[in-house]
């Protein structure tokens, strides 16, 4: 059995964004030389995730306006969790959208559907953080 | 280690349904030959769900409205996603119950609990559409 | 390949509890050996839910009324699958929470980024119920 592992970082410049990472997952699993196995890729933050969907802008406006209508991000006081913080709501928006997806890996590729795009979800963003990318398999 | 890979193709009559799998998922498993390992089950459409719950059909009536409540269908013109397409409410939905679901193998068996059952969760249904199952393992 | 699996039991006091299972899953990681690998944590009961958040109350206090926001216990009349029981609204919120977590296993660790816990999320507790803790790898 082979395991490879690597950290991607991001750093939004707003507060939520999606950023499509499908390609940096591809170039990790060409230099895991893993064939056949199986590829975990997780936010590494509590206020971000990772998640599989269609890469069209109407969508991710679409996102945004559910996840702010499931959980607001204003007013603050509203959250129990921000005494010192601001991000309750980042923690329950992440917990919709998933904190990690399982991809299949086949023949030396991702086992996308046709549409199937890895996203990196932000919810709390303007700071440097992490998505893990671990592959096992041979 | 051996690895196993299928599709399992669905069409369903209405635009959304719910179709327990359980069984063709063990039927991929036999086939497999896998004794320990992991599962992944995961629909390949962004519009679908794979997910484990009870199969039991006032839940999935309860599960019917629930979703129609956090991203009704109509009134179509509410999402941006809706240009072309009328399915933005098919990607909020499958977003809520989950992609994929990862299952234990254990002594060549589905490692469920006593009520788990896996569904295929179509939400924009009356046509073609996949599962992928992975198995890998020894 | 080696393979272990375990099962962790749990009986909650109310109807719906967290609990920090990290040290429980670490100890098993501990005694499985594995070095590079995947572990599945997955609620064997489909009204509870193993996920990843903060240890911190404010946070949970507002996951509580997030989720009595999106899935109202009561009325039970509300609920279709109410009819000889009053958990419907459990098996929303865990479908909402998710089932399991898959984490990476490096250098014979649990792969958490610097926050990352891992929870039981309990919905419809008050009785004995299990969480399954598998892992593969070498």
């Amino acid at each position: 059995m082979k395991s490879y592992r690597k950290e991607l970082w991001f750093n939004t410049n707003s507060r939520r964004e999606f950023i499509n990472i499908t390609p940096e997952v591809e170039e990790c699993l060409r230099e895991s030389g893993i064939q056949e196995g199986l590829l975990l890729c997780n936010a590494m933050h509590i206020t971000a995730s990772v998640f599989i969907n269609d890469d069209e802008p109407g969508l991710h406006r679409d996102f945004e306006r559910f996840l702010e209508k499931l959980a607001p991000e204003k007013p603050y006081s509203q959250y129990d969790h921000n005494g010192y913080e601001d991000n309750a709501d980042a923690h329950l928006k992440r917990t919709i959208m998933g904190r990690e997806v399982v991809v299949a890996v086949s023949g030396g590729k991702l086992d996308l559907g046709p549409w199937e795009q890895i996203f990196y979800g932000e919810f709390d963003g303007k700071r440097r953080k992490r998505v893990l990318v671990k592959i096992i398999g041979q």
